[in-house]
């Protein structure tokens, strides 16, 4: 075989959770847009909160080695850092199942990240259509809890 | 409304390309075992190239104010850059549409990343099971053409 | 955060059932020909009935909020009252999970109901193309039962 | 065959638009939430948008008879009505192909309703969790054009 | 790369048809229940049918190397050879596209087939659970038409 | 009603294992470029293992009758049989559930087999771009456990 998939059989079923952040780095007129709730394309925020909870679903399909699991809870949350010019994504997955959550998690992150700059491309691009300040950086794990903490 | 997906009905239907890249941090150990060949799931990369392949073509589902496309061409290519302990993952997306494939780079070479971490995620957890080294960075588009050059 | 999914990790994982219905109104002729087997695009209601039982499935996806739950049973029935000129939908969904079906049952209701609008679309068009008569309405939860009674 | 997909490789592609509504009824304590914005699970009106928005693009699958297109543009808009105390979900869907978009526009409008639903279903659950007054209808196509109109 | 999608950019869009056959043999007494419609789970053609249709638009999925087309028509079609005790299923799909659709037909031919088993299993199954007679075979691809033919 | 779901809430939750294989008939030709590492669209067999392993997953929708199953192990493995001039497929799905794996072991054996065929069919047409001699055949379930010996 040249992939392999770990069969999760022997495993436990108990609670686990994965907690992850991951940043884009904007300009700080486009930082200033978002705060100020002036992006023509609407709320950039409630779309990658939405985008994000869907993409950790959709896990299994976009990480094939993953496994199908059912989620209790994601939660994806965005804020502003208007002194480093960027947007913080952090999500919270849980579920009760024999194997981790933390790549649900990451999926999460780097969605989110992504519908936010789909948003506020327009902003973004120099006169000849392209990117030189936008960047997603700091893709993380938190922390990973297994059992009675989670 | 609070999301807006632009109308693309008036713009021009030409050949667009976008090229994109990222970085996955990883242990020098893991990378050593990726150059090795000795990854216990198998083969990373050619993981990774797949599952890259496959979220590009789910953009829209991924990304709700993207348009559906009809992708003419997803290449996603995975290196190790063992100096700087990481993979890089660099993608390049065209299409003859009325908007551009760069949201599709960045998708691709996402989710590549994560596949590959994922393929290896034993060998960077520390003993209480955390990520402390395991990071995405550098994502990024590197160029956007349109028309006759792409 | 802007959208919150519901942790439901503290819930109980017991059998929960739902009952919805729905009514697709349609012109009398119409109604005929799917009584007489003479609707060109084949049988409405087997198509309708699939299409329902895989959205229920799908119900994750459209609904963000819902969480993935593993479904027992999913049964779309389709049946025509002549005298009021429609078609009534109605779905039974049956889990054993953590929070309730309805959302599935509803789901399920409506895309069956959408399917076979689809199928007699061409008898409910008018000269200009419009759709003057049909009309999809009375889609509710006729019942949901959790626990020994489900 | 039982079942008959039309084949439109005969047919012109032109631009085609179709809008379509929807209602969802609510009790009135419910719309009072919406508007003042207290719905706990955050802005059910967001979520409605992005889910019809995502659904619209997810036809072909939920409708099996349905062709795969491009669409070009997908507007969900959802307002409040409190006099009759219901939201209204309305769709407009344009796409330059073979084949009209009303099933996308009745597709984005029914699923925005129901994550309306999903969103404030606590509020409209009775003492024994049923639901007495919710109920979706006057799901229609508003309007069908094709060529220079659209 | 270690996986090539191949460019079809240059490609020309022409109307492209392709034909495939595939054949599930099954046990005479279950192919007297097709033809009798004496299977519990219902109509299998039905059932096969539509999920043929399905599978064939979900393609680029399943196989990541092929690309997104809009298929202008799908048709599949099953028929009973009591004489071969086995089942054969048709499929027929048309695009105008830059590239063919063999694969297409191949995926509608083969999941509609599995449909089948799947409508059918209880009778398939001996004593102890195991399928010795069931088998799919001559999966084949019967014409490939390109231009003014197809 | 036109088609039904078992309803599997009555049945035992064991983990249940099933096995299964299927062939792909190839040119000689071909066969030896698969051996020999020489197909252009890249390694073949790492593709197909990936794709198999994601249909699996893919198997509630592409098959409606099918349950939602968390799958705890799916493991799809290609081998070439130089003799015979084909390629072997061969799958084991393991799963904690209420009801049988086979299902999803035969659409694995079978996507794996299609994305075999779709990397290496520029081989396998005729100079008029027809397959003569490329065959799916033999797919079969070789065994199904459930319980202890699972």
């Amino acid at each position: 075989m040249r992939v392999k998939q770990v069969d999760v059989s022997g495993k436990q079923e108990v609670v686990r959770e994965a907690v992850a952040e991951g940043y884009l780095k904007l300009r700080p007129e486009t930082v200033r847009r978002i705060v100020e709730g002036k992006v023509e394309k609407g709320e950039p925020f409630a779309l990658a909160e939405v985008g994000g909870l869907i993409a950790a679903k959709e896990t299994p399909k976009l990480l094939p080695l993953c496994h199908q699991l059912r989620l209790e809870k994601v939660e994806v949350d965005l804020t502003v850092d208007e002194e480093r010019s960027c947007v913080r994504a952090r999500s919270v997955v849980k579920a009760r199942e024999r194997t981790g959550v933390e790549m649900e998690a990451l999926v999460a992150v780097t969605i989110a990240l992504l519908n936010v700059w789909d948003a506020v491309k327009q902003y973004e691009k120099d006169e000849s259509g392209q990117y030189p300040h936008t960047e997603i950086f700091g893709v993380r794990v938190l922390s990973k809890v297994k059992g009675e903490g989670a």
